[in-house]
């Protein structure tokens, strides 16, 4: 009853998911760890867990059921396709792979196995506030939704490392995938605009804003801000019919002293986010039990791959660019004409 | 059709109802001014009006059409009885009179001449948020109101010039009316509760808590703090059988910055009403125009009387402190029980 | 001291303003009115007031000091041209005239009288909330806008004489004044996209999103939805480098019952600007009684003209339509370049 | 590394339990289970759980290490001594025991025993809210607590099974603790009032009004409303000499449509504290794997039992019932003067 997992990757997300899977979640434990740092892995793994030096050869291990994936991007590809040929339920931060072309390789690879293993790390579904939006608006009684507008504002990034292609490439694929969820929605063209830039950002692209134009019509507009200093502030609004609903603000103490009635916000994504962290883990352990997935799929990583590509060419050219995306296979459900 | 008005008293509130009178209002105008200080009378009068040395010159002079107090609460009397004499409508600020024996000669006299003729300044019932608080209760779906809860609190207080008695029968006085008024009933005892003691007040009685208890049985109980720093706050909930109804924040911008998602808090009094002064002295001078009074009556200023003096008693006693009103007259409405 | 006002056209809008003028207004009276409709001309005109055939005859007329433009759109050029040549200060509803050409000629006679004398009927500017906001932003601690949000919502629109041109040259004006007003800025740009449709508006292009660019590369996106069943919504949230700050929740009662926590949503833009309008009309007041105009300005009226006809050429393009205004006559305050 | 617990009873509250500690958390099992209806204990046992048909021998039993104590009230006490005689950890949930002798008889065990075993099911400590709400008391930047306001409203209670005395017994309990908790502070006397009467509760005595006065002069009020429809509203606010911090709304879906801008409220005290419930456990196991407990003590159990006794007194007498409890053992911290 107990899931034995393996995690390839122990950098700063590695370590975190560990702990997660060791002290917080039940009916699962860490078997064995891998790292290109051997030394790293061998520091960081659980007592008793297995340490490899090769990725592969913790996914082949008779001892690891299931796989978690924290290495670096440009690896995945290979790793996915090896937990798919052992058969094994693995999950993978994002990004899925780097390419398009990879994303159908490992989507052809699932597909010709023929169930589901692979579950994406886009956490915002397993948010409560996420979830009762979704519920509402599949409710119905707010009509169908027509536009999504979505903020995204960190309060800053690592300077340096944060370069102008991440709003659209990095950060956005977070947005893309909650309107593509929240609207049972495809995106089917993206548009760039960049405003007035921050001076906080030094040369950064900063802020951005995102139109993302829907299969169904909808439109999603994203506001992109990663240098706006008060804090992480996630918010969304779904624009429907006879209505709207939106995220909630964060229950936050209530204090009225000299700067007025006022609620903090939440400092980062792990403050934001640490519970949706928790119980997209607990979901996918219950599948992965199973031998299967739950959540966002080889699908939802090939889309967001091809929305990141589309962005970055509309920011240079200005215009609407194209998301063409394959056929859906049944693997990944109905059409969404079936859908709606 | 432009209503002449003669104002009595011109220290700060007299001037601010005569800047009012004159410049914010239409359909009235000031022709007469009196205060035992002539020189700033004659100050502060607007040009071409009269000033008298004797209030009671003034309220018998025929260019004068309607009165407004605004001297000091031991003059009140004598001049109210002067209006009603000479069949003038009249507004009274706060206090009515200083005794429960003078709110009675008030009030024999006007019954004794058939119309109301005094209002008084309890300006709260003008303020558009309580009105549609009670509109919300009257509409009576969220059934019966069984308790009150009044929140009054200004940022500070004078020092020296405000004493203990003060929160008791100077500022109780707008929450007992405003609870009388919200719920259409009287006040038929008063309980006075003194918590730890703030430090920002010295020895000043602050806070306190007083319990009204009326005549349906509903409980109200008001936090008065007259030194909490943080700005004017003024609070109402009304708890129902089958829900409940609040004043709302008051409409400031919503700044978001780094501390917090926040609303800044009136500084005073003066912000908070200032629309409310304004739409009861518009009511007046419709009413005034007419030859009555509208909103809060002689028997209003009474019944405040009584419950300052309740207050102060059982602030003494610890005990629940009773509030015997005399009958009331025809010409002040229909009994309660009528009412309800 | 009474400013003496004619009111020409005299339809729903001309009424509301004469009400305004005659009972909630000080230091002004109506003393003239016209319309085409003789009939209704009279049936409406205060007591006293003289009723003119032709807008013209009242213009020039000795006992008029003011007049108040209430006719359709197209009468409004030689209407204010008239009031122009006779010097004479005016408040003119929206749309000030219905081309570019005729702005700039009604521009071209205020500049050569030599100061201004109109002022155009854009209402937010007075709203209560807007100016917060705007001192807000003006004390700058937030840092230079980036971006605005506005989102403007109605519950419905009159079927069949509300047309899809309009949330473009009509209920855009609003948002593209407001909007300029608060960045202290120029539309430079527009693009307009169109989301899936709303079925309850039929055929009607109805939301719409219009992207505004501006002068310092700040970008505003509007979202229009004018058949959104629910209420008047009009919200705006302006996002800095260090902050954003935002319109407030309309103050309504907090009502806990079985639909939630809630507050009610106006109706209308009656219900939501009234007070808006009547702020408007007091500094108009002030200012014609010293023979000039405060507030929205002909060169403002000139920039909605343009901006109007600017989106109603993206909306068929789908390009960015440049905006191109004259060089700002100096009569209008500094170049933007100069005031930030 | 995984505690073995026993649950005895098995009713509503201790299934939940079992669920708790078998599917959500980890590093715990649940290795028996003893009720005095046999064949439930034995129809809800995990697999490979042993059924114990008496208390007493499932707490001696080898291999339970902790024990949960789901019986009803009257079985408490001798559970627990036994606990204590055994020297397990063990987690009871409210009441503690049914009598201030009863709770005294633990306490001394206990205190005999030299360490903390006993955990009492006060599980609004855990909860997020109360928390971030103590931290910023804590922080001190308010200046002393002066005030509390604490409303505890239910939708409906169970009719017939809910008494006249419960919302005195049963329900405040809640609210006493958490006052205690919040300003590190004793119950030194309680008052109880009592409103106009909901006629949705026919005639249970509802809503009540409850004031705790505190040993530093602190005082709450509570209003508990155990009827009110719509919904279960737990509210919270801390008035301090320079502010006050409150609990915020629960994070639900904002809606807009035609019942306004709405937010849901928890359905019930479920909804509302299931987190909650969940870190009590993951605490206590934590400590129990230490051999000892954390959060609410005996102590806190023998003081709810003191004031649930004094406010049944006051409800009858009208007065200020004192509350005298024991001196404070070493056990159970510091004393408040030492705490303050």
């Amino acid at each position: 009853m107990t899931l034995r997992v393996g995690v390839i990757g122990t950098g700063m997300i590695g370590q975190d998911h560990i702990r997660r899977l060791t002290q917080v979640l039940s009916a699962v434990e860490v078997v064995a760890v891998s790292d290109i740092d051997g030394a790293r892995a061998a520091a960081v793994a659980p007592q008793g867990a297995d340490v490899y030096a090769a990725a592969g050869d913790l996914i082949r291990s008779e001892t690891v059921e299931a796989v978690v994936i924290c290495s670096w991007g440009p690896a995945h590809e290979e790793q996915l396709l090896d937990c798919i040929a052992a058969g094994k339920p693995v999950f993978c931060e994002k990004p899925l792979v780097t390419t398009a072309a990879a994303a159908l390789r490992v989507m052809e690879a699932e597909v010709a196995f023929g169930r589901r293993l692979v579950q994406v790390g886009f956490m915002r579904r397993f948010d409560a506030d996420y979830r009762r939006l979704k519920a509402t608006l599949d409710a119905g009684v707010l009509g169908a939704p027509l536009m999504f507008h979505s903020t995204h504002r960190n309060a800053s990034v690592p300077e340096g490392l944060y370069t102008s292609d991440m709003p659209l490439n990095d950060t956005l694929v977070h947005d893309a995938y909650i309107s593509r969820w929240l609207l049972n929605d495809e995106v089917t063209g993206v548009e760039v605009r960049v405003p007035r830039r921050s001076r906080r950002g030094g040369e950064l692209r900063d802020p951005v804003v995102v139109l993302l134009h829907m299969g169904s019509g909808a439109l999603v507009d994203v506001e992109i801000s990663v240098n706006i200093a008060y804090g992480y502030d996630i918010r969304g609004e779904v624009s429907c019919e006879e209505g709207t609903a939106s995220l909630p603000l964060r229950p936050a103490t209530v204090i009225r002293d000299i700067h007025g009635v006022r609620q903090p916000v939440p400092a980062d994504w792990r403050e934001r986010f640490i519970e949706a962290y928790d119980q997209e883990f607990r979901e996918w352990i219950v599948a992965a039990a199973q031998g299967t997935a739950t959540g966002p799929s080889t699908w939802d990583g090939y889309a967001a791959t091809l929305v990141a590509d589309a962005a970055l060419r509309a920011a240079e050219s200005g215009a609407l660019e194209p998301v063409r995306m394959c056929q859906r296979p049944s693997l990944y459900g109905p059409t969404l004409e079936a859908a709606r």
